[in-house]
């Protein structure tokens, strides 16, 4: 190859890690870098349910790309992906059309609302950090409403989260210290407003420790949240929700309803003819699609198979980390002319789901269980690691968690 | 009479300031004092526009009631009034009812709509606390909602407020200061943003010397800040407004209509039975209501003519502060058996309107124009000088505004 091309899509933990890589690793003469993402900031999407119950700016949780990419080393292209054609080496863009000799695919996720009735029109999702934004200003408008109109509306004191997983429960953590807060700023009773998540499942937080669940549903519960379990949502209206449970039919009146029950890898990689599985790209040991010996996908677009549980690798931040390395590696060798290429080995180095910022659970190395006041600084331990990781100690000392004691 | 019940309705300038003179002067033995509010607050409805565009949190513009009333030496009580019996000496509130030997009718102003067409419906007002930090939300909210629909709505960005009175410019002022950080907060472009004052007279700030109203204009035009006058407001829809302009009709998509053109006095007032003129009531030159010798009336729900001028004097906190004196006075004439009761004479000592907190304009004693800097001091220093009069040093040092230099 003849400085080949390679383009980034997404600037995601996937993306975003494999480029700072990439402008350490090869020298300019080497290869031209391309990133492209939507916005001219990463973001931090294990944060913004904090941004979105409204205890974390969101000006925290996103980087502006310049600040961790060097301009002088990389293209950024601010611009949506429309489609990707690999048969034909060429991504197009809102406004342009790239080609590539090797392609990064790190487009995300979005959510899936399995077709439940009304979800997509009348729910929320954490999902970017206009939504999580938006849904800060949502129940704060609501709030404020409250005393403004003369027929008391219930359902705008209403929050119901749908879904029990990793982003339902630390949202529902986050509102737990928020309620307090919001009920001061809008005079309204803390005893009217009710916290509610919904679960499909017969327990919160599926896949982690039965103890450690307890633990995190006493601590929430004593804090005001509500759980319904083996509830499955039948319809989100604009002012009410509509679950299952027993057979039987209920109704929460509610303005708010937040969807964190479902997400799937970014629609291109199935539009774009990847071969896939649920939706995402099974990769190959060394972190390219299938079926393209040029394109590496990364992040929550590929699918890694857990050999010991038979069971894929949940789409984490921790693991699109580690994936970068070897996409970043990888790449290289590929530049370089080199055949050889290295196999991507998961490690899970541990699990901390925080429950707003005065508790959390989790796992860490040798399934040591850990909550509380430890595990909310192992939280931000995590956190912060990743900053240093991106973007050294200067960005660490700017978006940094180091409030360990709240 | 035997230890008189006074009850004092209100406590907004004039039934707070007439409270808090009468605790003074009256010993506990000589009359039992009653106020009764419909929040356990005071508020400043004259710093209300900072808080409905956001430039000032509302609790630094409300004072709860015990901070400046003793309540060992005043029964204060939160309701609200539903109607007054003057022949019965009663007045009814929603949960209880009370007899009175004198009454201090001092309950303020509300929103006159003209009958608009969804003025009432679709407009914000900003009347009080709840009104003001409503307009702040659904303001915020709009411009969160903006990056989170496909097809932009321009009406998300739009900001109209009708009238061009003292409320409307004030208004339009703090929105001018407020617009760049509300852009800067949801990644807008300040180009995009639009806030339209809308006027049925041929200029603004009727009543102000035309020099000044040249100055103001030009201050928040180059803030960007669009005038229409000579206009009417015909219709307001939930999503755009229509007004009539040289026979013509002109629609401005807009989610955001705070309607300012227009207050009456509470309609209380009319509905007791008070002999009205333009729905307040007359008051003789001590204050009393026209036809009952037991009633003050103050405030907004008060009207006195200025026999100069031939019309009546505006109703601004300056001239319910001023007439607090003479009502206290009165009220404590007739507890002591006094007959000679004093009158009230307004003295106009200045009015300052705000064009946001980097400008103003002003007219102070003997007709003297001030405008600028030294007119924002001039309205920081009547400000001020309220929060003195009513609750002393301490409070002036908690709720005063000293940033002189902004």
């Amino acid at each position: 190859m003849n400085k080949p091309n390679i383009v980034i899509l997404g600037a995601g933990y996937g993306g975003m890690m494999t480029t700072v890589k990439l402008q350490k690793s090869l020298n300019i003469n080497e290869a031209t870098i391309t990133l492209v993402n939507k916005n001219d900031y990463h973001y931090q999407s294990t944060w913004l349910h904090e941004n979105a119950a409204g205890t974390l700016h969101h000006d925290r949780t996103r980087i502006p790309v310049k600040d961790v990419v060097n301009m002088s080393k990389v293209n950024f292209i601010e611009d949506t992906v429309v489609s990707i054609k690999p048969d034909e080496k060429k991504v197009k863009l809102e406004n342009s059309v790239l080609d590539y000799d090797i392609l990064v695919l790190g487009l995300g996720f979005e959510a899936a609302t399995f077709g439940i009735p009304g979800l997509e029109e009348h729910a929320f999702t954490i999902g970017n950090i206009n939504s999580a934004r938006l849904i800060k200003e949502h129940i704060e408008y609501n709030f404020a409403m409250y005393h403004n109109e003369k027929e008391k509306n219930q359902g705008r004191l209403n929050i119901v989260v749908g879904g029990g997983g990793f982003t339902g429960i630390e949202f529902v953590g986050e509102l737990a210290n928020r309620i307090p807060e919001l009920c001061n700023e809008y005079d309204i009773d803390k005893a009217l407003v009710r916290v509610i998540n919904v679960e499909g499942s017969p327990s919160v937080l599926p896949g982690f420790d039965p103890q450690l669940v307890e633990y995190a549903m006493n601590s929430l519960e004593s804090r005001g949240v509500e759980f319904i379990t083996g509830a499955m949502l039948k319809e989100c209206k604009p002012d009410s929700i509509v679950y299952q449970k027993d057979d039987k039919l209920e109704e929460i009146p509610t303005q708010t309803t937040v969807w964190a029950a479902g997400v799937r890898a970014n629609s291109i990689v199935e539009a774009s003819g990847f071969q896939t599985n649920r939706g995402k790209a099974e990769v190959r040991p060394d972190m390219r699609a299938p079926d393209y010996d040029d394109v590496f996908v990364i992040g929550d677009c590929a699918l890694i198979m857990n050999e010991e549980t038979g069971r894929p690798y949940p789409p984490t931040a921790q693991i699109a980390i580690q994936e970068s390395g070897i996409v970043a590696h990888n790449v290289k060798s590929l530049v370089q002319g080199k055949d050889e290429l290295e196999a991507f080995e998961p490690k899970i180095l541990g699990t901390v789901a925080s429950l707003g910022h005065t508790d959390a659970i989790g796992v860490v190395l040798n399934q040591r269980k850990i909550f509380g006041w430890s595990a909310t600084v192992m939280k931000k331990v995590i956190d912060n690691r990743y900053l240093l990781k991106l973007g050294g100690p200067g960005l660490l000392i700017r978006k940094g968690k180091f409030n360990i004691f709240y």
